[in-house]
C-alpha cells in the first residue's frame, strides 16, 4: 500500500484554494477546517490513505470500521474562489511518510487546478483574550493578503512542524503560492478560540461569511474545562509547594 | 525479502470465510484461532513471511529452527462454508509493515475466493464471569449476523489496533465484507476465557460445533495463575500503603 | 545505496562451508570467526556494505577511514571442505535491514556454491568452567553432526536473535542445510571462553586443527578483567545493602 | 519525494575541491563552511532536499518559509583549485537516510568533476587554548597534505559519525580521494574556536587566504557565554554537594 487518494467524484472547480488543517498543536488547524466544512456544507471529494498513518482503525457511529485517513471536501463558491478543504485523523508517523503525504496532497492539488494553498495550525504562546494569527508564506504577494486580513508576519526562526509546514515548503517546487496561518494557543487542550481567530482572518481573505455561533459555544465549553483543570493544577501546585517546604524544613532541622 | 506467502498446496475451497487471530491484547485472537485449527484438524495451506516481523528465529520441539511467520490453515466444511484460518507468531514491528502485511493477506484472500473475513482480538475491560463479545464491521449485513449470534455492536470511537483492525479497514478496497469480533479481557495475561466467548459466537455464526472441553481446562489453569498473581499484587499493595503511610507520618512528624 | 557485496577476487571453491559470526551476545560468534581467519591465514574474498549498518566510519591503524562492513574470507582446505568465513563490525540497525542482510549473504553463498552454513553466537547462561555448546539446525542430518561433535541440541522455545538466527531460518528457502552453534556465556563482556567452546566443536565437525594457544591467553586476560569487575560489583552491592538497611531503620524509627 | 539536488545554475568548474560541513559536534563543520562561503562571497550552486531531514520548515527573515535543505555554493579560485562548499540545516534522521544523502552528494560531486573531498567536523576533547585538528583520509597522499598543513593524523578506533564520516568512507567507491578534518571541541556549545583551527589548516592546504577577524569576534562572544554557563554550573555543583552532604548527615544521624 502506497499513500493514495481515492477520488469520490469528479467535479469541475474554478482555480480553487486548498485549505489544510490536520491534528496538531491545540488541534487548531483541524478544528478550523472541520468548522468550515460544516458551516459551508462542503461535500466529499476524496479520501487519502497512507501506510504512514498509525496502524489502527476507528469505529464509527454506526458500528462500522474505517482506516485512519485524510478527507478532501469541496465547496463551490457562488461569489469567488471555490474551496477544497483537507483535514484528517492523524499526521504521518514516520519522517519520510510526512514528506510522502505532503507531496501526494500537492500532486492532487495540481491535478485539481488549485491556484493557492492555505495551511492552518497552532502557534505556541500564552495566548490572551483574542489570540493573534501569525502568517508565513512562499512569497510576499500571498503573505500581504494575509496581513491585510489582520494576520501578523511571523518572526524568523520559527519552525512549523508537520504537514502544515511541509505543504508550504514543498509548494514552491510545484510553483504554487502557499500561506501558513497559525493561531496563538497554549496548545495543551483543543483550542477553539485559536481556531476562531483563524476563521476571522480566513473570512476576510476569502470574502466568505461563516456563522460563528457554534464555535462560540465550543469556546465557552472549553473555557469551563480549562478553568476546572487550572483549579486542579493550582491545588496540586499549592500542595507541592507545601511538600517542598516540609522537605526543606526537614533538611534544615536534621542537618 | 518482501512480505510473501508460500503456498504449501493448492486446494479448491468454496467461498471460504477467512478467520484471523494474531497475538494481541490477552492473546485472545490467537488463542481462539489456534483452538479452532486444532479442534477441526485444519490443514496447512500456506505460510506468510515478512521482513517486518521481529528479527529472530524460534527453536521447535525437534531442535530445528524457523523464522517467525503467519500460518494459513484450511478446513473443508461438509455442511457449510469452508474456512481459512490465519494466525502467527507476531504482529509487524513497523508502521508501514502493518499495512503491508494486511494487504498481503487480503490479496491472498481474494485469490482464494474468500467470501468474507472475520478478525478476532481482545477488548480491554475488567471482564466479569462471562466476558462479552464486541463487534464492528464493514457493513450492516455482516454486523447483524454477529449480533444475531449474541455479539454486541461496538460503541463508537473504539480504536482497533493492528492486523485485526487493518484487515477490516482495508477489506472495503477489495470489496470484501469483513467483521471484527473482540472478546472482553483485562489483557494482562493470555485469556482463554475471552477466547471462549469468541468461539461461542463463531459457532453460532458459522453453524459449526467445537468441543470446548480443552479450553475449559485452559481457563481453569489460567484462573489459578491469576489468583496467585493477584495475591502477590495484593500483598505488594498492602506493603506499599504501609510504606506510604510511614512516609506521610514521617513528614507530619518532622515539619 | 543498497546492501551489496563487493567481491575482491574470484576463486574456485569446492562446496565450501560458510561460517558466520557477527557481534552479539558476549561477542562469541565474532571472536570465534576472527580467530579461525587468523589461525588459518584465510584470505579476503569480498566485503558487504549496507545502509542498515550504523552511520559512522571507523579509523584504521594507518589513519585511513572505512565504512562499517561485513568481511568474507576464504580458506582452501587441502584435506576437506573449503571454508568461507564471514564476520563484521555490526548487526543491521533496522528490522527489515536484518532480513535484507541475511538474504544478501545467502544469495552470495548460493553463488559461491556453498554446501552448508554454520552460524555462531552466544547463549545466555551463568556458564561454568567449560561452557557448553547448544545447537539448532534446519534439519536432523546437520544437527546430528553437531551432536557427534559434542554440541547439545537446543531446548525448544529459545529465540536466536539477529543474523545468526535469520541465516538458518532463511536457508530453507535456498535449500541450504544450516546449523547454529551457540556458546554458553554470561554475555556481559567479550567472552573468549565461550568462543573456544565453539572452536572445539568446529574442529571436530570440520576435521580441522586450530592452535588454541592465543585464545587461551585471551581467556586468561578476560578472566582478570572479570575478577576486577566482580570485586567492584560486590563492593557496590555491600554498600547498597547498607544504604537500604539505613533507609529501613530510618523508616522504622520515625513512623 | 527522493533525496534530490536542484541545480540553481550550470557553471564550469576546474577540478573543484568539495568541502562539507553539516551540523554536528560543536557545530564545528557548519561554522567553518559557512564562514568560508561568507568570506569568499561564494555563490549558490544548488540545493539538496531529502525526506530524511526533519519534517518541519523554517521561517526566513522575510517571513517566507523553506524546507530544511543542504546548500552547495561555489567559488572560482583565480590562483588555484575552485571550491564547492556544502553545508545545511540538519543531518538525516534515519539510518539509511544518512547513507542515501552521502551517496547523493558523491554522485553530484562526480558530475561536477570534483577532484577531492574534504569533510569537516568536531572531535570531542577538553580542548585547550588552540584546539588541534585531527585528520583521517581515504589514502596517504591526501592525508600527508593535511599533516603538512599542521593537522595531526587521527589515532585508530575513532568513530566519525554522520555525513562527514560516510562521505569519506563511500568516496573510495567513486574513486575520489577524501579527507576528514576534525577540530577538537568540548562539543557542548557552538564552538567557533575549533572552527577557526580548521580554517587555519584549510588556508594552508588550499593556498587561500581568509580574513579571520569576524570569527575572532564570534570566539570572544562564545567565550563570554561559556564563562556565564560555567559559573552557573559551578554554583549548581556546590549546591548539589551541600545537598548531598545534608542527605549523608541525615542518614548517619538517623540510622
Amino acid at each position: 500500500m502506497k499513500t493514495t487518494i481515492k477520488e469520490e467524484l469528479k467535479v469541475a472547480l474554478e482555480s480553487p484554494i486548498l485549505i489544510e488543517g490536520l491534528p496538531g498543536l491545540g488541534m487548531v488547524g483541524r478544528i478550523a477546517v472541520k468548522y468550515i466544512i460544516k458551516q459551508l456544507n462542503a461535500e466529499m471529494l476524496g479520501l487519502l490513505y497512507s501506510p504512514h498513518f498509525p496502524y489502527y482503525v476507528v469505529v464509527n457511529k454506526k458500528g462500522s470500521v474505517r482506516l485512519l485517513r485524510g478527507e478532501f471536501h469541496y465547496w463551490k463558491n457562488p461569489k469567488g474562489s471555490d474551496l477544497i478543504l483537507f483535514t484528517g485523523d492523524s499526521q504521518a508517523q514516520t519522517v519520510d511518510g510526512q514528506y510522502e503525504i505532503a507531496e501526494t496532497i500537492l500532486d492532487f492539488a495540481k491535478k485539481q487546478g488549485v491556484a493557492s494553498i492555505i495551511t492552518l495550525g497552532g502557534y505556541r504562546k500564552e495566548a490572551g483574550e483574542s489570540p493573534k494569527v501569525v502568517a508565513t508564506a512562499t512569497d510576499d504577494e500571498i503573505l500581504s493578503k494575509a496581513v491585510e486580513a489582520d494576520a501578523l508576519p511571523s518572526p524568523p526562526g520559527n519552525p512549523i512542524v508537520g504537514t502544515a509546514g511541509l505543504l508550504v515548503g514543498m509548494a514552491k517546487f510545484k510553483k504554487l503560492p502557499a500561506l501558513c496561518l497559525l493561531g496563538e494557543t497554549r496548545g495543551y487542550l483543543p483550542d477553539p478560540k485559536a481556531a476562531k481567530s483563524l476563521l476571522i482572518v480566513l473570512q476576510k481573505m476569502l470574502g466568505i461569511s461563516l456563522n460563528l455561533d457554534d464555535i462560540e459555544k465550543e469556546i465557552e465549553k472549553s473555557a469551563g474545562i480549562l478553568e476546572r483543570m487550572q483549579a486542579i493544577e493550582a491545588r496540586r501546585e499549592t500542595y507541592a509547594k507545601k511538600m517542598r517546604k516540609g522537605e526543606e524544613d526537614k533538611t534544615t532541622y536534621i542537618s
